[in-house]
């Protein structure tokens, strides 16, 4: 029987509340359909600060290089916002995406039918939504150089005499990969590719539209392929979202797009994701898992937290590093149930009231739906 | 009497259409209230590059330098997508921006009544919806060096052998006017700022975040000052949009951010916008009006197109150029009329149909409802 290796990472706020409904959930699977885990647990983020004095130790960033799959929960809060710049929590999630090259992040938005009446948007307009962003996750404006703050006291029209910088840099081949990696996951779906960019004002741009354009004339002829401006993207997003089967963008784009995207599903604590890298010797990429939301400082700590993104990241590992599809179809059919049937955390509960469950008790519904 | 001179540019696509109705409106306010106007016209983006060979005439430039203020219909389109970047239709629009140093862009999000139920978000979520953006629009990584698509042959690991940079770039100067600038207009307002940036991964928006909260505490303490991570802002747009007073945010975030707080109100062919500069001679700021929208070329010439947005961007040049607030509220009023009324352009017809009126139409109704 294979054993699959996790490095789980609950991170800070309410990251290690949800990941504790995925750890019942990775019980059930075991007791129930013979799966194997070796699990190990470990900090990242504002917690990894508070014991190791940085937010990703060495050994932890090692041992996420080895295991099949890597679950985070999720990192920062106000306790760290004064930190330095290189020691804030989010660069230990920063620094796991890039030494692990998880160049393709997955971020699917759905709409449970269940929910269709709770988002802003009309339930017309949401209905049925699957849409997938593929984000670049490794390069871009969030890694390139120069970068920082420094002083321009000599420019005398420079009040406050300091300027900030930060640089947006893509190749060519980092383009390409992630353009396939959309493709691919395309043709399983509704085989199309909305590329996204702002080729009208950024070079930088120009280039990504040149070679996703160029995998797909040369690779992925099959698919359809447009091409649209990012500003333009996300009024379409909000306008009428379900014309879009796979978008694909770079890392900043990305950020701000799929946060739109997952606010028309409802809640952002129903939004799981993926990030991927290239394959492991073993064949697997290298993975980690995480829900779309973050440490929700706010509600931290009270049992409210939605555990759902968090077990439907979880559900994209089964996918994705385990090879164990059934089962992640299993795992979504019983999130389905459970809110069909009109179970609600704190965060799905509408202007017609009721009573919420707490993450626990979402997590157990769920279990015991499965 | 004061005569009022004004710079027309109408551009490419649309643009022409829908400035014919802000003329007719000019001369309404012409015979009617008798303002006089001294109105030149000329050639921005394609339309300029196809008769000069570029998308800005240095005549065009230095005219645009002299008058009380510009109004701008839209530039771009499919016939000139394969220029060089640097004659882009885009870079004379941006050329404006930059030389004029227009670096405080208006962006009313405000939601008509007459339109609430045509958004696809709920009517409560947008009924009386009235946000304002403003937007930083002479720097960032719209403007910043190096930028540029190069060669990267020597590089094995990277197939295709190109790389492409832009380089976000932001002085303390250049944050601090803008942050003025909105919270001089919030306080005419709701007396709140939200701030939007990416502090948490990007150091140009720890200085943003620094200087506006340095404008604030220094010079605008009685207002209201929070900040939000553009990726949340973008969510909390669509999830609960009345919780924005004024927004501030930099070059790239406010284009995305803009467009989709633009979709809330139902159509982006009801939005106007306003670029401002520093006070001139006489005292009135540089300025530049033009509708969110684009050039549409899908339905330019056919008369489909809405007037409104560059209607309301004329009423915005009422108020911020001339100093006519009661005219640009009798125009506003207007236009709230017609809606009321139940003309409709296209754009403006909802799933229970009816027959649109067209572009000239829906300016005669507006004149008329003067
Ligand atoms: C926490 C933060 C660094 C992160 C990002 O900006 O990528 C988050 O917003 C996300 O989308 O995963
Ligand atoms: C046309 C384009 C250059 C422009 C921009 O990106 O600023 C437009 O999208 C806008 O928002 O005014």
């Amino acid at each position: 029987m294979t054993t699959h290796s996790l490095l789980i990472l609950p991170g800070d706020g309410i990251g290690p509340e949800v990941m504790a409904e995925v750890r019942k959930v990775i019980g059930w699977f075991e007791a129930n359909k013979g799966l194997s885990f070796d699990v190990s647990e470990d900090l990242v983020g504002g917690a990894a600060y508070d014991k190791y004095g940085k937010p990703l130790a060495d050994e932890t960033m090692a041992k996420a290089q080895e295991v099949d799959a890597v679950l985070l929960g999720a990192v920062g809060g106000p306790a760290y916002d004064n930190l330095d710049f290189s020691l804030k929590p989010e660069r230990g999630l920063l620094r796991l995406r890039k030494e692990m090259d998880l160049f393709a992040n997955l971020r699917p938005a759905q709409c449970f039918d269940a929910l269709a009446d709770f988002s802003s948007l009309k339930r017309d307009v949401v209905a049925g939504l699957d849409i997938l962003i593929v984000r670049e996750l490794t390069s871009g404006i969030y890694f390139g150089e120069p970068r920082g703050i420094h002083a321009d006291d000599n420019n005398p029209e420079n009040e406050g005499g300091r300027v900030g910088i930060n640089t947006q840099r893509y190749t060519s081949g980092e383009i390409r990969r992630v353009a396939r990696a959309a493709f691919e996951l395309a043709r399983k779906r509704g085989n199309r590719v909305c590329s996204m960019e702002k080729a009208n004002v950024m070079e930088s741009g120009i280039l990504w539209r040149e070679e996703v354009q160029w995998v797909h004339d040369n690779e992925y002829p099959d698919v359809e392929l447009s091409h649209m401006y990012a500003d333009n993207g996300a009024m379409q997003l909000v306008r009428r979202p379900n014309q879009f089967d796979v978008i694909v963008t770079d890392n900043l784009f990305g950020d701000i797009l799929s946060d739109a995207a997952a606010m028309l599903t409802g809640s952002l604590g129903m939004l799981p994701s993926a990030s991927l890298g290239a394959p492991m010797a073993n064949g697997k990429p290298k993975a980690m898992y995480e829900p779309v939301h973050g440490s929700a400082p706010d509600i931290a700590g009270q049992g409210k937290a939605n555990p759902i993104a968090c077990i439907l990241s979880f559900a994209m590992c089964l996918r994705y590093s385990l090879n164990l599809g059934d089962d992640a179809d299993l795992l979504e059919r019983a999130v389905e149930k459970v809110l069909a049937d009109g179970v609600r955390t704190a965060d799905l509960m509408g202007a017609e009231g009721g009573t919420p469950v707490s993450t626990s008790e979402m997590g157990d519904k769920i279990v015991a739906a499965l």
